[in-house]
């Protein structure tokens, strides 16, 4: 033996280190990697402690939603038309309650509760929304999570069926807030997220809708574009967004929102249902809320986020910071509209200065309190 | 003469009334669609008392600017090129400065002022925009009139050479707060506003910081799309944003915001710039804020929004709110980055958490105080 025989020796341990480096470093990298591509399986698996899952059971764990707000009135909808609605609206809330009562996560609850809505043709979000001048749908949501201020949101997408899953994948997987249209689904993509055709969001009555508003746009003789907020199954005019929010076991809240915006819409209008502060915020400090409103009065009201700021430093209820922002701040602009919010002992409010607002809630005993017009 | 030649006479008559009545209608509604198309000359003449203006004199007017924050320090920064940022910001704050001296609306200020930073390419808004991860320019501007909490706001905009200007004009004459892209561009347009081309975006320093970020990105293995905020001049990173809050003699406050966002950013990114409560946020009841930072960061946080609320409903002042603001809830959650304020009262902040940012202030007096670095 010469020392060349020891020198391959050696050699052959150092490629054995070597390999033995290469085979860790590229297992943390495929750890790390699943790390970085949370689900939100993997949120409620992260966020929430399976013993005190098992043992803590808060009692005031509950949610609301709304399906917009506006001049509903009930001369102007049919038997069957009201029970339509209230049907899409005990199911989206039912499915978010047993969610909270089975111990998921508010995030949970308000993301499911409102793919519900958004399947459904009667709301505009979703398969329901409405059509910009252009004849196309842009569909905006946005989601926030109370416990740690996180949120994603996007705007002007055209090829995703629900919006509100978007946001969570931006959410819970990009560096990001807020994408906008193709870029947003070009992200959607590289989440192996289904993109839709557009004609999917096609509806004979949405596109009546546009024609009216156009039509009465030429007749007015007037320069001035103006997009509007038409229902195509009533005589009402609403802001037809849908929204939820939500307090699970654990004390988290969380609040959502999805629309296809107004109808008419041009130049590719983002309103506040996207816009974090504006149509949705949440906060374990104070409140979860979801707005549905003129998006103009709401983003220049930040009507989520004012609400929250009410209770926090002037100590306000819900009751009463919604009260202040929606019967007296947004009507002083000129906008109307509404909110739904949800503090964290589970109070609740469902405060609109229209004449109605699709809504419900469920507290943690089950009581489901379904409403349209105002009492 | 029968009844016939008096029926005749009747009915020039009915036609001398109708065409009188014609005549009017046509007068009334050429300028009624003058109204309905203001510029910032109507807006001043609307919202100036003229017999104010010119006896009401108050001392206390006043203008803060940022371009930017980040990790700026003294060792990367040679003499010429910081003597560069210090002549754009003397020019930028003498101009908004000048407008007001003179009894100019802060709207005008905050608009001309941002302009200039706009035109220069040491900023990363207007002709000095950051590269987008497939080499275009997408910029973001948003404005609000404090007097009426008014808005306007454009976000990924490629072709507006002036990007606040857009946002003035969405503000004044849509009846929308925010557009995105080709549609707020198309607005543009019919607001006869000239587009640029593309290419006058183009500068081979930001092309530059492009590559290097994703070279870096490359290098580092990672999966994970990561855009940046690199300074083509310097070894430093920086939020490039550009803002500009200002209060006229009227007492009236105004707060602008301009930017490329951030280089290699992909999907159709949108940053707090754009976004009232978050990057922009005017309110005569408090104070004008502009920020500049991270802007996932900012947007969770409602910065803006947030100033004005601890000031509004918790007695702080401007200096204590944005301090508790930008030293305290924004770190908490990892962001960094820093805001210009001013108050009613003409007081002043320029906080931030960072190493530096590209700071000048004047008040009624013409006192000017430029800073760069940490005190």
């Amino acid at each position: 033996m010469n020392k060349g025989f020891y020198a391959i020796f050696e050699d052959d341990q150092k490629k054995l280190v070597m390999i033995r480096i290469l085979t860790l470093f590229t297992l943390f990298f495929v750890l790390f990697s699943c790390k970085n591509n949370p689900t939100l399986d993997d949120f409620e698996e992260k966020n929430i402690d399976k013993e005190q899952k098992d043992t803590v059971k808060s009692t005031n764990f509950g949610i609301v939603i709304h399906g917009g707000a506006g001049t509903i009135l009930k001369k102007n909808m049919s038997d069957s038309l009201e029970k339509a609605y209230q049907e899409v609206l005990e199911k989206a809330i039912r499915k978010g309650h047993e969610i909270l009562a089975e111990g998921g996560s508010s995030l949970r609850a308000v993301t499911e509760t409102i793919n519900i809505m958004e399947d459904s043709p009667l709301f505009n979000a979703g398969k329901g929304a409405v059509f910009t001048h252009d004849e196309t749908n842009e569909l905006d949501a946005s989601l926030m999570d109370g416990s740690n201020l996180n949120a994603g949101a996007v705007a002007g997408v055209t090829r995703i069926k629900n919006p509100i899953n978007l946001a969570l994948e931006v959410m819970l997987n990009s560096e990001h807030v807020m994408l906008y249209g193709k870029g947003a689904e070009e992200f959607a993509v590289t989440r192996n997220m289904e993109l839709v055709d557009p004609s999917y969001f096609y509806s004979e009555s949405r596109l009546r809708s546009l024609k009216k508003v156009i039509k009465k746009e030429q007749d007015e003789l007037s320069s001035v574009h103006s997009a509007s907020f038409e229902d195509p199954y009533s005589k009402d005019s609403k802001f037809g967004t849908v929204g939820c929010v939500a307090l699970d076991q654990y004390g988290n809240l969380a609040a959502g929102t999805s629309t296809g915006g107004m109808t008419n819409k041009r130049f590719n209008r983002i309103g506040d249902a996207p816009i974090i502060g504006a149509g949705t915020y949440a906060n374990n400090a104070t409140c979860a809320i979801s707005a549905t409103g003129w998006g103009e009065f709401f983003i220049r009201s930040v009507v989520a986020h004012d609400i929250s700021a009410l209770m926090e430093y002037k100590g306000l209820t819900l009751s009463e910071a919604a009260e202040e922002v929606i019967q007296r701040k947004v009507p002083a602009l000129g906008g109307d509209g509404g909110v739904v919010g949800i503090d964290r002992e589970g109070n609740v409010t469902m405060e609109f200065n229209t004449a109605g607002m699709y809504r419900a809630h469920m507290n943690s005993e089950g009581t489901l309190n379904i409403g349209i017009y105002k009492k």
